[in-house]
């Protein structure tokens, strides 16, 4: 396998994008990241996405936006994998550009969730769950991640304020960072008092429902040094899966496609998650945040929790985690959010993410979860 | 790049399957392919797919299908790229081995099209066209079809019967396969009588609604003698694109993207189309296979239903297609179709097609083809 670099990056600002299209948003972000790179040559697109056919009416999509971006003919394929639809983009990106079939490969992950055609976008997510033995009985996103957020409270005795940390920490990166839809800070009282979506879990637990599109452009890392920036490396890149259904599992607890795909990645790299100077968690929910924390390896069984309250996730902490606002304070379109962490990491790894920057960081790790973790992405950066 | 070798194949047959989901098809077709094989590893899982958020509820397929198949914690991704998803499986699963990521992959194309969540399935269809400049004012894809038949029956002087033979053969052909859905041949007379779908394409131009899910073993070349079947060899696939919209191209009639595909899988190959033994084309509704026929370089411009009233397409004729029905005949599960096409084609090389068998086959091209032309995906195969 060929080593591969990221070249360029590009995004378009996350929010609710009603007067744009989700072509339009793919263009800009594909846009910006060719622009970035310095670099005309693109060979194939993979288009990360969960909902096109649901809200906007459109499959077929990676010819619609290979068409718009003024891309043809080249390959273009969509590739859906819930809410770890960005991160599998790159992948994909990743393993062609490794097997030497093409030479620079776009990964663009792209989502609008505001002026769809159904009513509302909460049963559409609930796509990414069991549609036969949990949809079907009315479990939404936030009532299968409150099921987990109350037995981890239980298990581990824990009050729902201690969750506070992690919602407090991604507004407080959100609001230096320029791209991101909540940009005010929060305060724990804020948290507290916010309204509940499905108990324990509130408003301020849960990622927003918004629009948005990111992109990187790839090349084999012996061609990087034709792009404008410094590259940065994909030293690990790796997927996993669990079962689609909750109740399936013997520990829900216990997030295994997190834990394999994370060891798979650190295996790669020869590293272990310590080494990691950030890492840009799928936080969905709080408790998203703590579950994947813990699967990783960068907290025990039930201690991420204390992580969090001892400041040690914050950018001047040791596991600095959502740096630019995470899915909480940037905002979570779906089939783009993978790509927006990716997008974030090589910011962070070339010293470009302004007042949000974590000193000095040379290897990040970013992480994308489809389903109630049934299935997981996790690439490793390092410059 | 490793070489990479298809050693299993399984199907389900064709139909309206009432009483069976879609993870129980793909299950199905998983669990023949590995048998077939005669290998028990699976390293990671593609699933072709183009409709289940829209028809079944269920996003996240792939992993819902890696958790039914029992092929938990592998890597499984969703490739959609509409009517040609099932070759976009096959073309994911031959790049990850050829990269050296995976050793063994399974591509498996499923679709269930009965016994769904809307009224009807042509608007889902539709979900292939440009979303914005087509569906929406109402262009079925029978309509696309019948806008380019008609211009093809004006620029080349033909009659609507001169399309017969293309149905008449795909019958013929589908008669003899035991997994297909229409196996009742058909005289010109039955196809000039039938009730029209949209002047001038009537039902029999148009390949049927339907369930069912095929499925591909393949690994690098030299671990190939491990499996029990004699292995098929992929020696070019290739996918490119051309516009979303049908009204955006200076020549509706050349089908740009199937000429590069086909183009690009010959020069990997180094071989022309005339080398070929069997071709299965993209024969959604009869005026496809016309374009694709001349697209690939398998006949000139206009000259394709000559090729047709010769019998030249029959089994034994020079360039035999549709060989075990076709998606007129056999059958067409959108998303699955293109995963159909290489299992029949890998049974033609393997000399196990039955009464259909093409005499001496050992080398056949694939195609998928998406939307009306607007994304193709070719696979040359050899024993």
């Amino acid at each position: 396998m060929r080593d591969v670099a990221i070249i360029g990056v590009g995004q378009t600002s996350v929010g609710e994008h009603w007067d744009r299209s989700l072509r339009d948003l793919a263009v800009e972000a594909i846009a910006s990241a060719r622009q970035d790179a310095g670099v005309d040559r693109v060979d194939v697109l993979f288009v990360g996405n969960m909902l096109s056919g649901e809200l906007a009416g459109q499959e077929n999509l990676a010819t619609c936006v290979a068409d718009a971006a003024g891309l043809l003919p080249i390959e273009a394929l969509k590739i859906e994998a819930a809410c770890a639809s960005g991160g599998a983009a790159l992948r994909a990106a990743f393993l062609t550009v490794a097997s030497g079939a093409h030479d620079f490969a776009l990964a663009v992950g792209v989502e609008k969730m505001t002026d769809i055609l159904t009513d509302g976008v909460t049963s559409s997510l609930a796509l990414a769950a069991d549609a036969d033995y949990e949809a079907a009985h009315g479990l939404t996103f936030a009532a299968l991640n409150a099921l987990l957020m109350r037995r981890y409270m239980h298990e581990h005795r824990a009050r729902h304020e201690d969750f506070a940390p992690f919602s407090v920490n991604a507004h407080r990166n959100a609001a230096v960072n320029p791209r991101a839809m909540y940009r005010q800070p929060i305060t724990v009282a804020d948290f507290v008092r916010s309204p509940v979506v499905a108990d324990p879990i509130n408003i301020l637990d849960s990622a927003g429902i918004c629009d948005g599109a990111a992109a990187l452009l790839v090349c084999p890392a012996t061609e990087a040094r034709r792009a404008r920036r410094a590259p940065v490396r994909i030293t690990g890149s790796a997927c996993a899966t669990d079962t689609l259904g909750l109740a399936e599992r013997r520990d829900p607890l216990l997030w295994q496609a997190v834990a394999d795909s994370s060891r798979l990645a650190c295996e790669q790299a020869r590293l272990k998650p310590k080494d990691m100077d950030l890492f840009e968690p799928h936080d969905a929910f709080t408790i998203v945040s703590v579950l994947t924390l813990e699967a990783s390896g960068f907290a025990d069984r039930g201690s991420a929790l204390k992580l969090a309250a001892e400041g040690r996730l914050a950018r001047e902490g040791d596991i600095p985690i959502c740096t630019l606002g995470g899915l909480k304070g940037r905002g979570h379109p779906v089939g783009a959010s993978g790509a927006y962490q990716l997008v974030e990491t090589v910011l962070q790894l070339r010293g470009e993410a302004g007042p949000a920057q974590v000193k000095g960081a040379s290897i990040g790790m970013a992480q994308s979860v489809g389903g109630s973790g049934s299935v997981a992405v996790t690439h490793i950066l390092q410059v």
